[in-house]
């Protein structure tokens, strides 16, 4: 049978049509960011929006909230949408929101995104100062109710601090090694290192800022990087994170970027004169191209087994062990 | 094997004491209040210290969202809470917030308390316009989720319209007959019929101001109601709903009241001279007291399996078909 395939981060402006390229390309399960700077009431809304998607299209998705929704998904020919946030601004100053969020159906939330939140430092500070005090419990409190750590736009320290103060393993849903493109948002290998060793996982990214090349990064030069990859830090810590924004408009990565923090505008990963989203490589353009991923995956020479963990089986048993509450 | 024993309404000011004492009176389930006036955030800062409570008493209590969790806190020796408002200010004016709500696992929500709300009109109003338009919208979608449509503080043409329009039983979790103490929070003749003609559930409540003789009522008279009621209406639509307010100081009673939309002080069925909680009658101080009324109801004449039912399997088989999507 073939592997459950698994996307551990989209931000599409969503649609039948996209749902149903879901299914085109044989996508069983979505990680889905619900929320970039939105506080609490905002985020349910998100939620709001997303219960009356479920309600319009029970025959192509529904809200996942364990390992076993992705194979009900596979069972039922749908796609099981996971919810998560790009950072900790949904729970506000308040820990027990980390319960209620999980109640709601929260499996990830980022610590940072770009900058300082209230747990830990983002990867545009100029300084890095680990795990606040507050992210030290919050940590300890997503642990309990099983809401994965994820540090896919925070800074080194406290990225290696949540990797070590984590009784479970966590996860970086959407970044590539540094190594091979040093982007600032990619991950050293010092990060990389320490999140495998602990049993962590690593989405790679197909979001251009990411990708050796941008928009002209080859296929094959993407699955030569995931071998590389796989043979540094053992591929069963591997899967996809595609950070596919199909559809959005540019003043969404403007959103992204500047939030409400900012009165000047912050280019991000970008630039003046290049503000917007870049295009997508042709061979990843959204959910239906994720079939040519695991053919760029024998090319690089990948057993069949190892393909299916990368295409999702890897993030399925991270999701198995990941969403449960700690005491069982 | 002992019925069930469910009270469909308490608000006490919660401790360790409390849920001991639900144990010592043998008490399954317990539908608690977490809001009188308070908007959505507040609400779920309710839940949230209700997740403390289940946190730190783990052999006592825990949250209780299908009529199977009486079944398993009867088997593992505890008390299923489960959530409900006696407003819908929880909902604001978001008919999305219905579905959240009960992702967070409310149960019940009462369309008014005292006055008009944006849904129905409350039993202290001097002009009842029945169900608004987006009444009728949210008794739509509260059928559809699974939540159920109390309206113990309503008046009569928007209880009798509730019946009317909604596609599932309802209940009136807290009141007695108007016909054997004419409290304006007593439910009419036409009203209990309309209900348990349509299969809904009526609570007898045990707050002073709804016993004929207040505080003095004795078991005796309260039991004979019972037996009247039930030979009026039928015995299987009848159970609990104590509105027991244990350890609460007169200020919750001001609150309840006047919440934030008087200047005014309103004492609702209270008065100047007597604004505060009413004492308790002496057969029923407390959760230790449930086995003074199923006593009681021997000596009014009920059969076991009628006592049983009384004292929660009647709410039990109204809990299994109420609290499930309508799709099923």
């Amino acid at each position: 049978m073939m592997a459950h395939r698994i996307d551990a981060l989209q931000y599409a402006n969503w649609s039948e049509k996209i749902f149903r390229q879901m299914r085109e390309g044989g996508v069983d399960a979505v990680h889905v960011t619900i929320a970039y700077h939105e506080v609490f009431r905002e985020t349910v809304l998100n939620v709001e929006a997303w219960n009356r998607w479920f309600q319009a299209y029970p025959d192509l998705i529904f809200h996942g909230r364990t390992g076993d929704d992705v194979r009900l998904a596979r069972e039922t020919g749908r796609t099981a949408i996971f919810f998560g946030f790009q950072n900790p601004s949904p729970i506000e100053d308040d820990i027990d929101l980390v319960e209620i969020w999980h109640q709601l159906g929260a499996r990830f939330m980022q610590l940072t995104y770009n900058n300082q939140s209230l747990l830990a430092t983002g990867c545009y500070e100029d300084d890095d100062t680990g795990l606040t005090r507050m992210g030290r419990q919050v940590v300890a409190e997503m642990n309990r109710v099983g809401m994965v750590v994820d540090m896919s736009h925070s800074a080194d320290r406290s990225t290696l601090e949540a990797i070590e103060y984590s009784s479970r393993p966590i996860a970086i849903t959407h970044a590539n090694p540094a190594d091979w493109h040093p982007a600032r948002r990619n991950k050293s290998h010092d990060v990389l290192k320490a999140l495998t060793d602990a049993g962590g996982m690593l989405g790679f990214s197909l979001y251009p800022h990411h990708l050796k090349g941008g928009t002209d990064c080859t296929l094959a030069d993407f699955c030569t990087m995931i071998a590389d990859t796989a043979e540094r830090y053992g591929v069963e810590y591997l899967g996809i994170g595609s950070d596919l924004c199909q559809d959005q408009p540019d003043s969404v990565v403007t959103w992204m970027r500047n939030g409400r923090w900012t009165k000047a505008m912050d280019f991000g990963e970008g630039s003046a004169d290049n503000p917007g989203f870049p295009p997508q490589p042709g061979w990843f353009r959204d959910n239906r191209d994720f079939p040519n991923i695991a053919e760029g995956l024998i090319d690089a020479g990948f057993s069949p087994d190892e393909i299916d963990g990368l295409m999702g089986d890897n993030w399925l048993r991270f999701f198995d062990r990941s969403f449960g509450s700690a005491d069982g």
